[in-house]
């Protein structure tokens, strides 16, 4: 059963620290296996990466079969029907309107001495994109990562995609080629981490890995967090629904279940002002699971880490809402807009009765990849800033080295950086001569 | 001696490379030592803290003691001389100067189908810096890291500063006073970072921890990370210098030397396109390495890891420079404009004769915290971004949802997650009601 918990309860600040503080994940310690696998592929290169492919997607792979072949993807692509190739081409241009608009600005300027100020954006040179394979395996994923990419102007982008047994989804290959990918590599794992972040004799080494993965994923690209540019290390997914009296349960209910339904580690939390609604919510889940193809994950994530919060006002929910720093918050109230002006932390926001969170995931525009596990509180979805870099500009004339160097020089010696005081003074003693 | 490159000689790719792949520190495996520290702090708060600073810093605090007292900092800052004084408040007027344009901009919009998207930009609620004790407690980095989060907005913004044996810079604890820093433990090394991500008794946790450190606190921070945000992981500072014959022997070497004497592991380069002028730059180095009050440690840096590269012509220069992606790349050319124009890695880039890298450090207004290790290949210096984060926005209307709804059940059909497409049929039903 999940939990039901009321703010005027006395045990409610007890009951609520609980649901924050719930391990939704075991923390596998995968370090050593991981530090290991790493250390082969930078040793053995290609060699390395073929016997963990043997070993764990028991494919075997060679030097010139790491990557599907063009006409392999051009076969592939063919076999998606046409309403599916639409669906997938409709989201990529969605993806791509919105993430362009993400595209930042250059700035120079001068200051009151003449100095010129600024800094320039541009794109890191090589990204890579890990897509989980087997069930994880989804197209939209790899729209989200290589599209900020590609708008971000990446001039190379490759993916890792494992195919264990060699199963590959015909629609990750087309999502690649709607979104610029120029190879796709049939490897995954923390093999295919260190390959993108050393290179190998066939993988050329990138300079970002981004996406998803499973435990050792996650662990390879915390290692090689320095050598390369990370995204966030994902965590299970969450949404949490503010809704008041006047919604459909059911619409509520299947929300709720479109995050419970990816993990046996999803939460999906309802808060709502009215408690016979949240009462309702619940028997419209337990209807819905009644039917629901993934019903035995749903079920679980739904019975272990499902909650309804009943409060006495929207702002008290907004207040809980801060404290959970959701992944995905939908506000199923009367005035979204209103609410929204209270909340702080959360990583995408869903406004008003008609945008369930799967429009997010797939036709909205903005990104899925999300932070979760309460890191909303200080990151933010994945986006084309995620692919650019940006350098600092400054150039001074002898003017505005004369107003502002001495106090450069006076604080390089309160420093003791003698060197740094003097490359000043050299200059400022070429003004006086 | 530092190396000599001629781009011209058989041996260049070979030198260049060798150059490239210097290991310019030692990786002490620190990580069990801290993996145990942090879990020391996370069981006992405020005792570990205690015990840890009385073991590695040999000063015996209180939980009442942790935090320099507001009479504590007075007296400090009282004193600092004035002429110091008046430097650091030019540099922290220049700084702010320079991250106010950095604010991000929210966006909204409306598409096509009238669905309303965009994103909106927050602050991340507090912040920790870490400011290292001894030699490298600098008060130019108490600025670069504070001015920042205090421009975005952040409410609550602390620093952990060591003070081994008691001793305090009052310059570091000045410019925490102006930069809005609201306390200032005297704890450090790797418990302060487990302080800071955890919480103790007396410490409230933080959401993002930023600034340098030594390998212990670099450990914490990459262990952490994930529970909070963290800025790079720094490694010894850098500077190449790319200059034509038109310079001044000595200033360039002084500028070299400002990145040599930080650290033994800092790397100077000059990349010059007349032989004559990098001999005489040579020369210069060792003239003020005579003299130079970190002779020691600026003559070890450049006899390791200094280099003049001669090349062919600024094309060359450029391409070379961006294999190396320096943390700070001076441009002294008579065009330095031009230059810019074929550059794409670097931290930051200052321009012209007049403009040392020095200036940088202080005054010139950008941050001096920059991307080192090739890292300016996918990251950027410090900004007022990494203490904010980004909410997606998205709101459908009936109409939108209509419009774009079945791609998104196509889509989670084709991911074989039913309840995703469902929530989207089932407000699609209600429009053909």
């Amino acid at each position: 059963m999940p939990v039901f918990l009321d703010s005027r309860d006395a045990s409610f600040n007890a009951g609520f620290a609980a649901l924050l503080g719930a391990k939704r994940e075991d923390a596998v310690d995968v370090d050593d296996t991981v530090a290991a696998i790493i250390a082969d592929v930078r040793a053995r290169g290609d060699a390395a990466v073929i016997d963990l492919t043997l070993k764990f997607d028991r494919l075997q792979l060679t030097p010139d079969t790491l990557a599907f072949s063009e006409d392999e993807i051009d076969a592939e692509c063919a076999r998606v029907p046409e309403h599916e190739r639409a669906a997938l081409e409709l989201a990529a241009a969605r993806i791509r309107a919105y993430h362009a608009r993400q595209r930042p600005e250059d700035k120079r300027w001068h200051d009151e001495y003449g100095a010129e100020l600024g800094w320039r954006w541009g794109p890191v040179g090589a990204a890579g994109l890990y897509v989980p394979g087997g069930l994880a395996s989804y197209p939209s994923s790899v729209l989200m990562n290589a599209i900020p990419a590609q708008v971000a102007g990446v001039e190379r982008l490759v993916i890792c995609a494992p195919t264990p047994g060699g199963v590959v989804n015909p629609l990750v290959l087309l999502a690649a080629r709607l979104s610029g990918v120029e190879k796709v590599y049939r490897i995954g794992g923390a093999q295919a981490v260190a390959a993108m972040a050393y290179g190998t004799e066939t993988i050329a080494p990138v300079d970002k890995i981004t996406g998803p993965g499973n435990a050792y994923v996650a662990a390879a690209k915390r290692r090689v967090f320095g050598r390369v540019g990370i995204d966030m290390i994902a965590g299970p997914s969450e949404i949490l629904v503010i809704a008041d009296s006047d919604n459909d349960p059911d619409w509520i209910s299947l929300d709720l279940l479109s995050q419970a339904e990816h993990d046996e580690s999803a939460q999906s939390v309802l808060i709502t002002t009215d408690e016979a609604f949240g009462r309702a919510v619940m028997q419209a889940v337990d209807k819905r699971l009644e039917t629901l193809e993934r019903r035995a994950i749903a079920g679980a994530s739904w019975r272990d880490y499902g909650a309804v919060i009943l409060v006495r006002d929207l702002a008290e929910a907004a207040a809980l809402s801060d404290r959970i720093a959701p992944e995905h918050l939908e506000l199923c109230v009367a005035d979204p807009e209103a609410l929204l002006g209270q909340i702080r932390h959360a990583g995408a926001v869903f406004l008003g009765h008609w945008t369930p969170e799967a429009i997010g995931d797939y036709v909205g525009g903005p990104n899925h990849v999300l932070p979760t596990a309460r890191s909303a509180r200080f990151s933010s979805g994945l986006s084309v800033l995620d692919f650019m870099k940006r350098t600092t500009l400054a150039r001074m004339t002898p003017e505005a080295l004369a107003a502002i160097g001495p106090a450069a020089e006076q604080l390089a010696i309160s420093e003791s950086l003698e060197a740094h005081g003097l490359s000043v003074r050299a200059r400022l003693e070429r003004l006086n001569r």
